[in-house]
């Protein structure tokens, strides 16, 4: 019997959507064959296990034989392991459930934010094993002090995953700023003060890397990790400036240069204050941390969403205001992006889900006087600022799963 | 020695990125490789023949062997003919040039404009074969008796067509609105006053039908025919409303229920005047055909486009105002578009062609001036208004080239 592979489109199985550099496509030879079942045996596993080789074997429709060698020799691998016979009280030989390892290899996160570092290692389960953080301003520092502070705390996270059985499969970065389509240079983080740095240069040789844009990593994440997040939709996030990211059909859309999702500069008044950018009334006057804060009366402080969120929360009638008014910009520039893309949600995530409660309201007011038919559902994460650190450690992840045997190899 | 068929992309010789329904990925077995591989042996003879069997073979990578027999094939189902013995002062035996048939299987295009009708029928080679065009206005008419007089024309064009030894291997129909992912349901058509119509109902039943947005075929038309379009871009087009459509990686981005590409909506100044989308201060109430006609002073025409161009030519300030105007408004939207898609380049398509020496100065002002590094480049269709009608007739014939057996299988 053949085994009938399907074709894999960006963010199924098969294929990592996001993983460093352009994607290889892998060649339809029965070496590729094997390295797609591979992927298929191990998705099946990790979203369904435990499971028995015969129900692998039922779930991807190859035959119990074929399935059998490619366990083993995941097995072999350290990718799958055995829990030992299953439900023994059954017919025929007991099975023996199979889960994939929380041991071998791990994806390690890590992001560089404005007002803080983190780091984070998640095994193929995909649960956090290890993680580090470190308050303290960035914004102006230059790249070689924090990035070498980031190393300590890789380290420190690898250490101690790697006493816990685990070995870092990749090193993946989320950063505030646009990041060129090699996944090592960040073009321009206007909120650190960065232009061109290649940080392939800064960290450990010994980790293959991604580097990516925060609001991408935290779309990933929800695509990942959200509860019935859709294929199609528009991730937006904030720290400071405002990103967001467009998923189409489970996968990232990047841009010619990889600048697609740069929502804080869509034009919401088209005469309103000028912006650093050049242009004038662009949505991070509106709805930008700084610019939240200055309508409000506030100074600027090292946690502003947590300042914004307290006040609201305390009844703060300008800062209320003030993220009203965030809202409705919000909700002008988001009816262009949704016209524009007629994605099946909008999800608020990052930094700003923190003070969505205030925001929400009129940004959805705003959208559906704005936009005839069906209004676009807007939702808040689930993940928060958690969302784009997780999304680059399961970015790594997701690559093993996705080719299993190229981890092999390296094993 | 095995064959090595490469994965396809959307847009991308393999896979139709357009064609009739949600797409079926071919599947991964011996037939579906053979399937594949008709299609790599079509579309190296379209884009470079003449070719001999060794050229094709040495081109696609298979060897001589396997293609004789795909090129067998694809001569039996008429697809494909021989031009006679090639270069017979070479040594060995003389091959024999083979090129994309001149009868056989054609792509017949229509086209419901507010103002006209026009149906063209393309062969395999992409030459148009027969064609024809009735002017007069289409606003407010009910679906019936439109679909009625296209289906008339539509049958002239095939009669002429089989004339020539041609066959319809499908219809598709380009129309001013938005269209259902069924590829039938014209949702909303403004311009015409037509609501959730099924033009699967009204049609010809023997011809494959694929019914779509005009920017969408427009922008096919553009990545097809036109020259060194990039692969990422954004078509701009204009007919009363301003449709967009959005190119990504050589496939046109739909979103979720097809109406990706409403650009027209994209709010320019959020306290402008009404829309009758129900927002306020879209990009048609300042760049679309209507609005600069009122701008300028002048009653709406049959030709509204050639009567803005002829009077903008003639040095009527009143126009030309008006149309920079437009341009500088579009600049606003396409600022935002840009921002969140970073595409390759903006093409203006479409009716918005004929008057695009006035629009584009302001445009590209208005768009260097709001955008920090290299500015995207505008450039204007070189199909022009024939751009929607070419691009669906030759989406069909594409579908035929993309995936020659099934066509085959029909001949």
């Amino acid at each position: 019997m053949t085994a009938p592979p399907h074709e894999t489109r960006p963010g199924e199985p098969g294929r990592a959507p996001h993983a460093g550099g352009p994607r290889r496509a892998t060649p339809d030879t029965q070496q590729g064959m094997r390295r797609r079942n591979l992927a298929r045996v191990m998705h099946a596993v990790r979203a369904e296990g435990p499971l028995s080789r015969a129900a692998v074997a039922a779930r991807i429709g190859l035959t119990r034989a074929a399935v059998s060698t490619l366990v083993d020799e995941l097995i072999r691998s350290g990718l799958i392991e055995e829990l030992g016979p299953e439900r023994p009280g059954r017919v025929g030989r007991p099975g023996s459930a199979l889960a994939v390892s929380a041991r071998g290899p791990a994806g390690i996160g890590a992001e560089v934010g404005v007002d803080h570092l983190a780091v984070c290692a998640v095994d193929l389960r995909g649960t956090t094993r290890a993680r580090a953080i470190r308050q303290g301003a960035n914004r102006g520092r230059s790249p070689e002090p924090v990035i070498a502070e980031l190393t300590a705390l890789i380290l420190e996270v690898v250490a101690e995953a790697e006493g816990e059985g685990l070995w870092p499969a990749g090193l993946a970065v989320a950063v505030p700023g646009l990041v060129a389509r090699d996944s090592r240079t960040v073009v321009r983080a206007p909120n650190l003060d960065w232009h061109d740095t290649d940080l392939g240069d800064l960290l450990p040789a010994e980790f293959p890397l991604t580097v990516d844009n925060e609001a991408n990593f935290g779309a990933l994440a929800e695509l990942w990790l959200g509860d019935g997040t859709p294929r199609d939709f528009l991730h937006v996030s904030a720290e400071i400036g405002i990103g967001a990211a467009v998923v189409v059909d489970g996968g990232l859309l990047r841009g010619t240069r990889g600048f697609a999702g740069e929502l804080g500069h869509v034009p919401v008044q088209p005469d309103g204050p000028e912006c650093a950018c050049g242009g004038r009334g662009c949505l991070e006057q509106y709805a930008g941390e700084e610019a939240v804060l200055r309508a409000a009366g506030l100074e600027p402080d090292e946690d502003r969403v947590g300042l914004l969120a307290g006040r609201a929360a305390d009844g703060d009638e300008d800062v209320r205001r003030a993220l009203r008014d965030a809202g409705t910009a919000l909700g002008v520039a988001l009816t262009g992006a949704v016209n524009l893309l007629d994605p099946d949600g909008v999800v608020l995530g990052g930094e700003l889900s923190g003070v969505a409660p205030w925001l929400l309201p009129s940004l959805r007011d705003e959208l559906a006087r704005r936009t005839a038919g069906p209004v676009c559902p807007v939702t808040v994460s689930q993940l928060g600022p958690q969302g784009p650190l997780l999304g680059a450690a399961h970015s790594v992840v997701r690559a093993v799963l996705d080719d299993p045997a190229a981890v092999a190899e390296r094993a």
